[in-house]
């Protein structure tokens, strides 16, 4: 309690102290966690395709992610909000360093809830595109082509999870701030 | 002013006070909003059904809308989040009134953003397959389904703006609720 100075008003009331300097440091660790996992997410969907071994008809047998531009949006969606989360280190730095910051948490909080969105409408739209790669649409006759491209249709699953990840971590990093936001004076 | 009793103590700073009333009051209103276009875009969507007067083959041609499991899902999250935002409306009521409500803010931005993420998952993945049924997808020999259904494209497209209309809310919301959460001491 040495760095507090200035307002000491309303510390009267709700100070329990200690969760000043932790949850500003679970902030930063969610922060890398999601960054590792939209980071991994668009990596892993931007390097998929697969060309099949066995070509009999005229046309040739390679999926590649962009031929659905889902899974471009997908990919451009996770590296945004990756650039963002990388952004937003320094100002989740200077939370944990100074643990009385106002201004910066709601900026944060106000981003992390519009790239929070962003996020999840990339990874549903992928999702969604995923799940009738698999299963397919009999009413619609839209054929599951993962029967043909298997570590095509893995990869782009795979790929799914580093998002969902990023999602949960947004959700605690909004729970985190409006916590501190709370606690703070 | 007649009704503050109680905390008088962190007032003294950042009491523009003008916005104590007003803040909560905007806040109610996106919620109606919320409920108008989420719950419109559920009612919208479920009624949405469409048969072909035609009929050369022998199968008949009729489009639902569950015969995509996405728009099931899509009805199930309007639905879900049109019942979480009516039962949010007296929380947000409390507010209005009691202006120093704290925790009720907090509960309040940690379920906003839970549930804009579970609209956003809804509405983002509709939107996947409605852009599917509009343009196809050569490479997958997905077939653009809006060539034949049109009326029901016209209303699965409509259906979305309701969804759309409620995110955007919910990010005003989230905003408001930050604001007011600092501007409160």
């Amino acid at each position: 309690m040495t760095k507090m100075g200035g307002i000491e008003l309303g510390q009267a009331k709700g100070s329990t102290s200690t969760p000043k300097r932790v949850l500003p440091i679970i902030d930063f660790i969610l922060r890398l966690l999601a960054i590792v996992g939209t980071l991994g997410s668009a990596i892993v969907m931007a390097t998929t395709d697969e060309t099949l071994t066995f070509s009999t008809q005229f046309v040739r047998f390679r999926a590649e992610y962009d031929d659905l531009p889902t899974f471009t949006f997908f990919v451009v969606a996770n590296v945004i909000v990756s650039g963002y989360l990388l952004l937003s280190l320094p100002l989740s730095f200077f939370n944990i360093v100074r643990s009385t910051a106002k201004n910066s948490r709601i900026i944060l909080i106000i981003f992390d809830a519009a790239m929070m969105a962003f996020l999840t409408a990339g990874a549903a739209a992928a999702a969604a595109i995923v799940y009738l790669a698999h299963k397919g649409n009999a009413r619609a006759n839209w054929f599951a082509i993962c029967q043909q491209f298997n570590s095509f249709c893995e990869r782009i699953s795979g790929a799914l999870i580093g998002s969902f990840v990023g999602i949960a971590a947004f959700i605690l990093l909004i729970l985190l701030s409006a916590v501190a936001l709370s606690r703070r004076n």
